[in-house]
């Protein structure tokens, strides 16, 4: 069915009069409903203490086209879910959720929420980050080989199976990221996101053996003030990563608790057989898990402004947030539910020593739980964004995992692509939606150059990740259109040398995307709904009171389509791809059935 | 798409090889997948500590028809959550979920869920409840007119709008209901469950002014001493009902709250301006509501042998379990959010004083996030089960109002329906649903037979009732095939003295239903299989590993089906309704396009 022939709800300012209510406050809902939709009444139903409640919404403004109706919603409750009634006669009704409009009596699983905890930092919707894998990104210093590594010079292969992937070195360290701010610059993003920076005996260095210093090899704590000091000269924040759920078994913690029976770090574990044996990441034993039900590891972690949480978002460190690690498990463990304590005591102790940051969680499938909003800010939308995307675009390559998933990345139309982005942002917060990491790979994934087959494809992907609901994240590299066959290959080194990646399109494809987001709010701040959702084709509008952006993608050349009731696209402005905005029946914008082409119109 | 040609799972036995697992032993799933749904390989994808992973099933039974797939998992949580994966090659998979099989990437909310909290009673499937509202039933001994009623005479209509709707009094009594255990035998009812007994000033008695004692204009505590006894005796259990959320305005302790500012009891409500404003059940007054995080209150109404909780399960009252008013509301206030303490608080007590005691909440609408099996063994099932049931048998008495709805009950085909009870079935977990009542309707509600509008197809609604899967309750009167326009003009006297509707078929049709339900586990206990899910037909599967049995409901006359695929039934015996299974093309049973009608066939 045609979307923009249905009703429309989200939770941008259009529909949400406020995005950061105060408990008690009342809030404006809005729904807009075509006129080809035939409705005699709307009604919001919303849930008050536990129990379904109607009010009755108000015609706000009529128009040929569409009618809006709005109604006040008090805050009674930190979060308020909601979905709308749209009857039509006596005994004939269709809910719409955050899925769509549905014919038959829903669950409340795809309610609208809309919640009154305190509000991530203005900032982070408005950035674009960069992630930054430092062993890889590039190297000022020469340093002894520590006794853990396997020497690479630059330009070498990635090694990516076998013992040696985690010990290949190529020794990337701060000093070389701050040498390279300008390529940030100019790809234009605002935020820098670093994987871990604490010693370790890899060079992922997410087996930390101490959280209390930066890496030596990297440059060690006075790298990281110098960086972050020019970091910030240049408007760009930076994020670091924390593993909550693990240590190094190197870690000065779990040394000392192995070794002393009475340490206090004892309780930092799980220990199936002390000191021998003890629970540990997925059964990695180098990573053994931590107990955060102990006082002590709380207080040492995540607990206060002596925290580690708390200690380097403090002065002189200064960084500007969070990306939790194993985010998903940390604080789970059996009959063990710590994991939104955690979050919540992460979130009271960042907003305590820098109000401001941004708190990020890996979380690679449904975060529903995790994402109420109290906790996470947002978490790293692989389920609802990466992998869809992937599957709709995907290029053949399909040895390809991804996800753990025992089967290949499939070749899906874009209806079911659209659905899955559907379903896994209906069941949070829209909030939590706006401050999800969208993304198209990282150090864990495929490269999506090697996913998606070529370079037009692969300037599809990042065409919508540069204009969908989130913050977008670039991996190092992709906008070079490196190639990757998995996470550990993906980590290849910077090829500053190499002149051939810096040759082709790639590069100046993603520049002028970040900066045709950072020019329009809407891109940034605006609703999403739904335009074309077609096998080949799938088209979007961001819109704000004040703009409004149509986005179409193609995979590959379509039969084209005209957006029937789509009106003000009449004289059309193209802001990305070059392609006119031709009119077809009824003076409706036509979409052309080029592709692959990314498209971007103005109305 | 004809579900008999999908994939299957479910939570009963055939699927699931132990509904009591315990924490950290192992349960075998099973999955059974026609031989026309191609697979390559079968996985269970199930959440360890907050991370997916997959386990490969293995096929255990290859038949011509059908292969199925085992898989062990252990119980390392109290609650696992799991979906399977059907890969069909390298790169190409449906989801199996709760909902159905799938082909684009779902969210965990129709994850299947297998708990490892105490299981409920075991008679408690096995039981059909049947319903009395006191006032109501049968009247033993005239009494002195309270104060507050207003007489009638037994046969009198019933006000059902306006201020004597409370207040109207008929007068009946326990020992009015224990005369008339001879009737709840001939229906073949094996659980009492009784409204409010506590006194109150209404007919409803859902503003209690007491939890100490039964009402005196009920024959006080003797009369229910005796009413258990005598049912005992027959093996009929018996439940009352509690509210939690509120007390009566009248009630003890609100009464000394508002007197005494130094009362306890102050703290047991929530005071907007004391004494005078106070927080009620939406809004009414006479309901003030009870404050669940006073320690005090908690003592005295829900925690340990002494609370009400505890105290009418003890000796010598010896009651059978609790059935909570407004349950869904208890324990939420704004930002207080009690519900599952409290929920689980009342469950440890009862497990103190009768561990065979049922715990059933009113719930209206979805109860995901109250029923994960600790708190509550089940809810009314109006969202997931009456409330479509009404919509697809719909008999055009288009002003009834259901559930607070502003709009009336649709006319629905049978897929809405057949949608609606899935998606409500696949976000609890089986073993909830089974707990769950399952009603056509209650003293809240109008009463089926003016729904459905026919005999006919109140006797198809109650043979769904009485084959489904769940706790079937019947209200009394309804197996008179008596009427009611909305909850209130449904609280009809039952009429013992009029024989016009014991002259009817509904009664035999209710008692022979009940017989069948006793005869055969697969319709207690047995998996649910869609077989057909057409407009006017719906049929499904009731199957165990020693008994299969089909059920057909049609609304109308309708065209048949020949159900291809489903092997067993060539010389299957009628059960219910008297009509043969015909074969259609291939030997496959042929469903006959009679209606409205009611079938079960035995395998």
């Amino acid at each position: 069915m045609d979307p923009l022939s249905l009703p429309h709800h989200d939770g941008s300012a259009l529909y949400v009069s406020d995005s950061e209510p105060a408990l008690g406050s009342t809030v404006v809902l809005r729904v807009r409903v075509p006129s080809t939709f035939h409705v005699t009444a709307v009604h919001l139903r919303y849930v008050l203490d536990g129990e379904p409640q109607f009010a009755l919404a108000s015609p706000e403004e009529v128009g040929p086209d569409e009618t809006w109706y709005a109604v006040p919603l008090r805050m009674h409750s930190p979060v308020m879910n909601y979905r709308w009634l749209l009857v039509d006669g006596e005994a004939s009704y269709h809910w719409l959720n955050g899925t769509g409009v549905h014919g038959y009596d829903v669950t409340d699983a795809a309610d609208y929420r809309v919640t009154t905890y305190t509000a991530p930092p203005r900032w982070s919707v408005d950035s674009v980050v960069y992630q930054v894998f430092p062993d890889r990104f590039a190297r000022a210093e020469a340093r002894e080989l520590p006794a853990w590594a396997v020497a690479a010079e630059w330009g070498d292969d990635v090694v990516h199976q076998g013992p040696d992937t985690p010990r290949q070195y190529f020794g990337g360290d701060l000093a070389g990221i701050e040498a390279h701010l300008d390529h940030l610059q100019r790809l234009g993003v605002d935020v820098l996101y670093l994987t871990p920076i604490f010693p370790a005996e890899s060079n992922h260095r997410y087996n930390a053996s101490s959280f209390d210093c930066v890496d030596p090899l990297l440059g060690g704590d006075e790298a990281l003030l110098s960086l972050v000091r020019a970091s910030h000269e240049r408007g760009i924040r930076v994020l670091a990563d924390l593993t909550t759920n693990h240590s190094g078994s190197t870690h000065e913690w779990f040394v000392r608790a192995q070794r002393d029976p009475s340490a206090p770090e004892v309780s930092f574990y799980y220990w199936s057989s002390y000191p021998d044996d003890y629970e540990s990441w997925l059964g990695v034993r180098s990573l053994p898990k931590l107990n955060l039900a102990s006082e002590e590891l709380r207080k040492r972690l995540i607990e206060g402004p002596d925290s580690v949480v708390g200690k380097w978002l403090s002065p002189p460190y200064s960084l500007d947030g969070w990306r939790i690690d194993v985010a998903n498990m940390t604080g789970r463990f059996g009959a063990d539910e710590l994991n939104n304590d955690v979050a919540r005591t992460i979130r009271t102790t960042m907003a305590d020593v820098a109000p401001a940051s941004l708190l990020i969680a890996e979380h690679c499938h449904d975060a529903t739980a995790d994402l109420v909003g109290d906790g996470w800010h947002g978490t790293m939308n692989y389920a609802g964004f990466t992998r869809p995307l992937w599957a709709w675009l995907d290029g053949g390559e399909h040895g390809l995992r991804f996800l753990g998933l025992p089967v290949g990345v499939p070749s899906v139309p874009g209806g079911s692509a659209v659905r899955t982005m559907r379903e896994f942002a209906a069941v949070i917060p829209w909030r939590s939606m706006q401050h999800n990491l969208t993304l198209l790979g990282s150090h864990d994934t495929p490269r999506v150059r090697t996913v998606v087959g070529t370079a037009d494809r692969h300037h599809v992907a990042a065409g919508i990740l540069l204009t969908y609901v989130g913050i977008p994240m670039i991996f190092m590299g992709d906008e070079l259109g490196l190639e990757g066959l998995d996470g550990e290959h993906s980590r290849t080194p910077m090829p500053w040398e190499d002149p051939l990646p810096w040759a082709g399109p790639t590069m100046q494809v993603y520049a002028d995307l970040v900066a045709l987001r950072h020019r329009h709010e809407a891109l940034r701040r605006g609703g999403l709904r739904w335009a074309l959702v077609e096998d080949d084709a799938i088209a979007y509008l961001r819109e704000t009171a004040d703009e409004r952006i149509l986005v179409l993608a193609s995979r590959s050349s379509w039969a084209g389509a005209t957006l029937t009731g789509l009106t003000g696209f009449e004289h059309a402005e193209n802001l990305y791809g070059g392609q006119d905005l031709l009119l077809g029946e009824g003076g409706a914008p036509h979409l052309p059935g080029t592709g692959p082409t990314f498209q971007v119109w103005r109305a």
